[in-house]
């Protein structure tokens, strides 16, 4: 599949396949696309991919992705600011916000420590979350982190750092998925989930 | 999966995800990974995109993608400029390309007649087929496109604008894919390639 005639088309495709889940296939199907719409979309798509790596900005925060100094979440008088929900990154704010469940505050870590990938404490925004908790009047912590060996890693490194200070700190809770059936939840999920059972009454 | 917190992320979303087969889950995953690269990435695919769809140039000749006036198949001299294949677009260009089977020019439609769309016979090269015919020393013309509706469609229109030139008219053949079982073939695919059998010696 190299060849393409053409360096142009061939720089597109290279540029394009590095993204994560796209091949070269997928990369010269898109490319091709790019070149049958009007020359406006290219524009527009080449603009908003540069412009987004150079002005974006982080929340000084809660390091969310912002426009502004302090973002939206942070910014709101109407929300809690006593409790703080760590995340991995933007899109589980996103989850979490579409929840409706949640009022308080973020801490987007921006990763989660996975020694296979070489990422380790300092490479996510841990020290950043003690300052706050120094700082700030934060009254819980709500670890709501992957529920992976490199999730619970964090956690656990995270609820060390902070455990001398006088603050409760939660996880989410891990059971069994609305809408599963018994016979096909793995034994370690489903064992959690008899543990940690709850009166009837709050379970709906 | 609105309210992203920053109007440049929702933007670069909104771009990613008019590409097809790209949802705004994808888009946002793909965004997120652009700006954990490195700032040249996203400079180099922003330019990338940017400059393919400004600077890039069709040959004159087969109207395949090409950063000169006319593209190297064309200009080879080693190539057999008497043997047409004409092709849907580019794709099938570098599919035939790779069999090494080939060694004759392309002609690129750009699209096959499909009604549905709205692609009539006016929104593809097929007048610039046929004066290719008038002026090139043409001698076969084999049609390669797709193994559809709209590509017989096309087939037979093509043919009943040359049938009046002294030119072979071919198709490329139809039937059992190499590798594949007989009892999942379809059984129009499967009768084709009953009624086109070769002798047992030609097909190896």
């Amino acid at each position: 599949m190299n060849n393409y005639s053409s360096k142009l088309l061939e720089s597109a495709v290279a540029e394009l396949s590095r993204l994560p889940g796209i091949g070269k296939k997928t990369a010269l199907r898109l490319t091709l696309h790019i070149l049958k719409e009007d020359a406006t979309y290219a524009e527009n798509l080449g603009n908003a991919i540069m412009r987004l790596r150079d002005e974006i900005k982080f929340c000084s925060k809660c390091n969310n992705i912002s426009d502004l100094q302090v973002c939206e979440i942070c910014s709101n008088p109407k929300r809690d600011e006593n409790t703080i929900c760590v995340v991995e990154d933007i899109r589980d704010v996103l989850a979490v916000e579409k929840t409706s469940q949640f009022n308080g505050l973020y801490h987007v870590l921006g990763g989660i420590i996975n020694p296979i990938e070489g990422i380790g404490p300092n490479d996510i925004n841990v020290a950043h979350l003690v300052r706050r908790v120094n700082e700030e009047d934060i009254r819980e912590i709500i670890l709501a982190l992957p529920a992976t060996v490199e999730g619970d890693t964090t956690n656990y490194y995270i609820y060390k750092l902070i455990k001398t200070f006088d603050i409760k700190v939660t996880t989410i809770a891990r059971g069994v998925a609305v809408g599963d059936e018994l016979e096909y939840i793995d034994e370690i999920t489903l064992g959690r989930s008899i543990l940690n059972r709850l009166p009837f009454s709050e379970t709906n």
